[in-house]
């Protein structure tokens, strides 16, 4: 939703991801145990661990996906797979690092993008302000800025920090925030439809 | 640590940073309000919130720190003009994204680095596993990777997913994790012992 509206307008050349994953995106399993390991720490007990192998509470997991080849997991090649289909773009330079932070609901990412067309902050801070499903919180200077925490519960895509990229002439660095639940929900029923349309169902 | 033996031996042209920064790198009041966060949500309680304009406990901030020219904050700012000065480079191309996670100590980073001379994972992973001050720990498929719950404590620089970066033929991918509070410590030491030479003290 975010990068759609950048490629149509300024073309979009390669994107670096780092996300900020919570414990929802997991299932059940990884809420609930997020939850009594932060009752464990504010009781002054050793949390235990069991979805996974590293404790979640007061920590970041770099991992906790099936392994992938070349040192990458599922998550972070889906994530290429998944942008690369949605701009229809086969070939789009795409990398990611798929991060589990100890966030009940609301992934977050840190977003590269290099663009064809030489874009400014604020020319994408223009172009995202009138994109559909897209909000545009972005004012460091008053501590605006989307966090999972807030941004829970919501339908709408929020971008923040938009900045033109200090190491490229034609990148932008921004970051995203999105309710998991929502929008895993959302790209379930657009999956279902694209295949009830391949089966000839619609 | 961990840019020096790779400039050394492949040459750096571009670094590229998303952090998951640890509350104690803001001090002892905000390490002391997520644990209080941390109460209240074990409690059911709304956590109350003073330190920075947002809550930290699970959520996470991409901001807090001092805004700066062109969306950028003091943070960002000196981990590039400290990177620079470290590397000897004034012109190095990069950029980052600060990001405070609820993690009372150990900071993160998801690193993009674009080599001069083509580096693979497997010679990166060669060159840091013999680093002074370096651990590499980085086994996916047997869930081994730092994360700063474990990386708290510790005086070493920690590294794991060392990957191939699909988005460019000469970038490397990697995750670092080291305790900030004995990282800070050292940094003022030596930045002491400068100074003491500066002035003709040593």
């Amino acid at each position: 939703m975010v990068l759609e509206p950048l490629r149509t307008r300024f073309g979009v050349n390669r994107v670096v991801v780092s996300s900020y994953q919570a414990a929802s995106g997991a299932g059940r399993a990884l809420m609930d145990e997020l939850e009594d390991q932060t009752q464990a720490i504010a009781a002054g007990k050793e949390p235990s661990v069991a979805a996974t192998s590293h404790q979640l509470a007061y920590n970041v997991i770099p991992g906790g996906w099936k392994p992938e080849a070349d040192g990458y997991n599922e998550e972070e090649m889906k994530l290429v797979h998944e942008t690369r289909k949605i701009l229809h773009d086969a070939e789009l330079p795409i990398a990611a690092t798929c991060v589990r932070v100890p966030v009940p609901i609301g992934h977050s990412e840190s977003v590269l993008i290099e663009t064809s067309e030489k874009a400014s902050a604020d020319d994408a801070r223009l172009v995202l302000g009138s994109a559909p499903g897209v909000i545009v919180e972005d004012d460091p200077h008053a501590r605006i800025y989307p966090t999972p925490h807030h941004v829970a519960g919501k339908d709408e895509v929020y971008v923040g920090r938009i900045r033109d990229d200090l190491s490229s002439s034609h990148g932008l660095m921004l970051w995203l925030v999105s309710d998991n639940l929502r929008k895993g929900a959302a790209l379930n029923a657009v999956q279902i439809a694209e295949r009830a349309l391949e089966m000839g169902v619609l």
